[in-house]
């Protein structure tokens, strides 16, 4: 049974393990520092769809069949799928899992979403109710350009502050009590947390001070340091976020720079790829944790690893209504 | 610790137990037959705010603090919040429950989130990773209305299977080994179902098949039969919907009729209230449930109730797309 500790961690007992792992990206994503380690990169992101929805379920869909063919299971060896996206609905996940039949929650956190439904899986597997879970995200350029901002067509202009929303999906399958794995050994889930920025084009300002929070909880319950880690990997608050990440704790006294890296940094290259302050999107933290980290993982070159997901808890309605975007992060602790 | 049994259910073993329960409705939901059970009735359906989402998010705040106060806790005392509702982006649950401060977990499972989350928070508390979690979903007539179909005031026929949103929200706190009180013995979470309906005004006929597949695995699972059951509680399938899970059981051989109800059909007074096929929304089994259901079960009128969150996963940009609609139904076995 899992063991609660300080005020938000939870302690796994049962080494919740990552069985099996995938990532499928776009185009600009394959053609970023990553490559390598990617499962699949289609050049084509439509991915021989209709639509662009189409195109990104098409992603979750791929990305959750190699996850299973990696892990050396099938859908029938999972007991539930946690998974969500950024769309209205969650539709990318409910058009790109239903041909696979297993029991489903639709998880809502927004590009903290890889982070949440790993939280949820590895929880599901070490208390016993199931044997075995899978956690998938995806996110599409096109489809959540047209959805947040403005249709591709009008060729809108970026602002620096602003990040580009991968074409990626991410997909992992966890189980207990298999081989020598990366595991999940604690989970902190993060509150609501809201510092009054309005401004759309700047989501890692929005994201930054809920990371700041969850990241303190976490080293408050588990009494730990940076330093601890290998790698203290937030998904995604882009170069904006991040630095503003870095000073909200340094205020505080705690240094994360060593240690500190984002997915949306990694995913491409800034200087090339004119991603101006970095990547997001539910698929960039998962495409980017389900290659190279988990890779790494799996090879021992990372063997301590926190994991904390960031999400803009914002609609175009409560922009519009003039409200605030109130960040959220959750947070994963992986070792190997 | 949780045990499986057959291929889709868990049984918990520390009986999360129901410690407290609100429900806070619209004019139109206090003026139907179940009007004395709720704790609140706003005659004034905006509560005072700016729109018709803010008024939602009200509706969830008061649910969610009302919940607290009659489960005698405070925020401090609850470690996660499971919480959804149907607008783009789960903005209500957001901006209604922020000011509480609790680690958050947003579900997206459209009409069924209210079992989904009870489901969650009661395995939660059962495998011991919290001590207290809360359930919380709604929904808002006039904010699902220019959401997913027309703007209020363009004044849209509505067809006779077409279902009236509830303006609506219930909330839960679930906890172990707290005195007498309704709990959850078991838990079927469901997988996505899709017979190919199209009609965005026919939900009830998109999600009934979801429903006969969720209670029969749970009914295969547990080796019980309808009569077992007090209340067989479908939430919302409404009129049509409802005619067709009976008939679709029926099919197979098992007959619910005598224990079936659906709180899209309870909510309303059909004859008076001009709701067509009856009542959905989030809201709208979540207040049901959190009304007369609950108060009847802390009475010991009701014992042993299965409540079948239904829900439609679609948005406006799948049905503009040509996709059908996939349903999804989660139950929770209540027993007090």
């Amino acid at each position: 049974m899992a063991r609660r500790i300080g005020n938000y961690t939870i302690i796994t007992e049962n080494k919740p393990k990552i069985q099996g792992f995938a990532s499928i990206v776009g185009k600009k994503e394959g053609d970023g520092p990553l490559s390598e380690y990617f499962d699949a990169v289609h050049d084509d992101t439509t991915l021989g769809q209709e639509s662009w929805e189409k195109a990104e379920s098409r992603l979750q869909q791929e990305a959750a069949e190699e996850a299973l063919k990696k892990a050396g299971v099938t859908e029938k060896d999972i007991q539930y799928i946690f998974a969500g996206d950024l769309l209205n609905q969650c539709i990318s996940s409910t058009f790109g899992l239903q041909s696979l039949n297993i029991p489903f929650l639709g998880q809502y956190g927004a590009c903290s979403t890889m982070a949440q439904t790993l939280g949820l899986a590895s929880l599901f597997v070490d208390s016993g109710a199931a044997q075995r879970c899978m956690a998938v995200t995806s996110s599409h350029f096109c489809s959540a350009e047209r959805q947040f901002r403005f249709p591709l067509e009008y060729g809108g202009q970026r602002t620096p502050t602003a990040q580009w929303t991968a074409t990626a999906s991410g997909a992992a399958v966890l189980a207990c009590g298999e081989k020598e794995r990366p595991y999940i050994s604690a989970v902190t889930f993060g509150r609501i947390c809201d510092l009054g920025i309005k401004d759309v084009a700047n989501m890692g300002a929005a994201m930054a001070p809920a990371a700041a929070q969850t990241l303190t909880d976490f080293l408050t319950d588990t009494q730990t340091c940076p330093s601890d880690y290998d790698v203290i990997l937030t998904g995604d608050l882009g170069a904006v976020g991040s630095h503003l990440l870095q000073e909200l704790l340094r205020r505080d006294g705690v240094e994360i720079a060593p240690y500190h890296n984002d997915c949306g940094l990694m995913l491409y290259d800034r200087e090339k790829q004119d991603v101006h302050a970095g990547g997001s999107g539910c698929g960039c933290s998962a495409a980017v944790l389900c290659s190279i980290i988990l890779k790494k993982m799996v090879q021992r070159k990372l063997t301590n690893v926190l994991f904390i997901g960031t999400g803009a808890l914002m609609s175009t309605t409560s922009s519009q209504q003039g409200e605030n975007i109130p960040g959220i992060a959750h947070l994963v602790c992986l070792k190997s």
